[in-house]
């Protein structure tokens, strides 16, 4: 390479991050709800380093995808995954019309508020459950169910909207990631047309950057009208080795980063950060009794014990919501 | 409603009619290779109806999804689709490694280019051909395939690129809703993997908009590192009946605004346009034998035949290529 072209590379860079400095001076800090350290540190320079023209790890933007996992990432999973407490709650709204519910499991359990009978019926119970609730109504029938529940339940110890139990940082790394002109997704476990009527408002991605776990549908007449009706039957588990797969199908990219917080993650991460070029991956550690919730290795929701001890080895941030975190709710 | 928020409204409807006039003055036409004309005009018509504030039938940016079917939508599907085309050099390209083919069908007809063999060798023989050309290979691999053949095939009648076989008028239309704040979406019988190498630089179209049939894929380690690998067993199939379902799944929206332009884009022109409010639907009639190809109600690839039929009995727009269309491919 010739010298004044090294020189003008250099020159870039350098003037980049005088720009940068200059411009952090002036601006409002992009990460408020963040403490300074290691955690708060490895986003701003991995952003830096791929979004700065010049930089050796600079990337398209075409190329700036990045994943969230929702539950417990975004949002609070604790005592439940919201989804779960919509399906309870569906359970019991619709029990009038089936009295067969009352003598028969999982639902007598449901009904009887015993969570123990519940998960007593394990995964066949489970698919029972999601199968009444979820399905044989068309799909714009579950959007407006489902948009009239998140609107109106609320969590059950602290009594809020489930929407506000989302974490202000990681909200901040969204907008801070958009504004540095990148595609951000969802990626979760949970439902796709379930989060799809409410991410817009609450996290400002849009319907079709929700990626998430899919029950059949089929086009047909409905009551004289056109429509996708939803059938009892899993399509598709977007969890764990079902993350890489969910993303390759509907987003078609390989990420450069990826944000999560369990074991059900750890593949979207690996995959995301075994590509070529800078990676970055994301571990948010729910260490906080006294904020939100302290959980990991043994929890039933959104267990996290493989990401704890191979994340580090692999140059994973992981976050402590105790320490990295300022708040972690909105205000 | 008191008469001065009436009043307002008027103007403000007015005013952007007047500023539409006067833009169109001043400005390029948008739809240059566009013949004056019905089509046209219904384009132009619904366009500035759904995005002129104060409009009765104004939608939200956010809702304004259009999606266009590709093969003989896009670009041309003649003498056989591109696909096809791909997937039987496909079969050339290995045939050394696989002596047994040269007297196994459907591969002794493949290399033999006996087309009447292939077609005799029914769905079956088109799925093992679609298997062996298509599978057993990481996503990433299929991608530089898929590029690296799309780069330097040639059209058999034509000699040109594929990609330049594409319709200049429809890529105008996608620019010009595009310009108007309409997020697009292709939604194709076609592959999705076989797509997305391409569909940017040709059409402005990135992957994540890119909606298509798929094969079931898996994650695992491949020669030490984690890639998405492709089975040899259909996953979806993105045609007919199934393209709202893909549409639903993929988008989460249902779009306002359609395009296609056979039997297989049916369902998806009827539940675009049964949705509330003001929809468009746009079926392309390929009669034009001297520019390109004159079929429909007998053709083996892309029939139209109820299209043509109850597409004007429901509003839809019928583009005659021969007339409509002042030019076909691009420059």
């Amino acid at each position: 390479m010739r010298p004044n072209i090294i020189l003008g590379r250099i020159f870039r860079v350098f003037f980049a991050l005088l720009m940068t400095t200059a411009a952090a001076a002036a601006q409002p800090d992009p990460l408020p709800s963040w403490n300074d350290g290691a955690a708060r540190k490895s986003v701003l320079e991995f952003v830096i380093a791929v979004t700065t023209d010049g930089s050796a790890d600079y990337v398209e933007a075409a190329d700036r995808i990045a994943v969230f996992d929702n539950d417990g990432t975004l949002w609070s999973e604790q005592p439940m995954y919201v989804q779960l407490a919509f399906a309870l709650d569906r359970v019991k709204t619709l029990a009038p019309d089936h009295p067969e519910w009352q003598t028969t499991e999982p639902f007598k359990s449901v009904l009887a508020g015993d969570m123990k009978g519940v998960a007593a019926s394990g995964m066949k119970g489970l698919a029972e459950i999601i199968a009444v609730t979820h399905s044989g109504i068309t799909s714009d029938e579950f959007t407006a169910i489902a948009s009239a529940w998140i609107a109106s339940a609320k969590h059950p110890t602290t009594g809020k909207p489930y929407t506000s139990m989302i974490y202000q940082p990681m909200r901040e790394l969204i907008d801070y990631l958009k504004a540095h002109d990148f595609r951000v997704f969802i990626v979760s476990g949970g439902g796709i047309e379930f989060m799809r009527p409410w991410t817009e408002a609450t996290y400002s991605i849009p319907p079709e950057n929700v990626v998430g776990s899919s029950i059949k549908t089929k086009y047909e007449m409905h009551d004289g009208k056109p429509a996708v009706v939803r059938l009892p039957d899993i399509d598709f588990i977007d969890d764990g080795a079902g993350k890489p797969v969910g993303i390759n199908r509907f987003i078609g990219r390989r990420p450069i980063a990826a944000f999560g917080n369990s074991d059900g993650d750890f593949q979207m991460l690996e995959w995301t950060t075994a590509g070529e070029g800078r990676r970055f991956g994301l571990i948010v550690h729910h260490d906080d009794a006294d904020r939100e919730v302290a959980y990991d290795r043994d929890s039933a929701f959104g267990k996290l014990d493989k990401g704890l001890d191979e994340g580090p080895k692999r140059g994973w941030t992981i976050v402590s919501m105790k320490n990295d975190w300022k708040q972690v709710f909105p205000e």
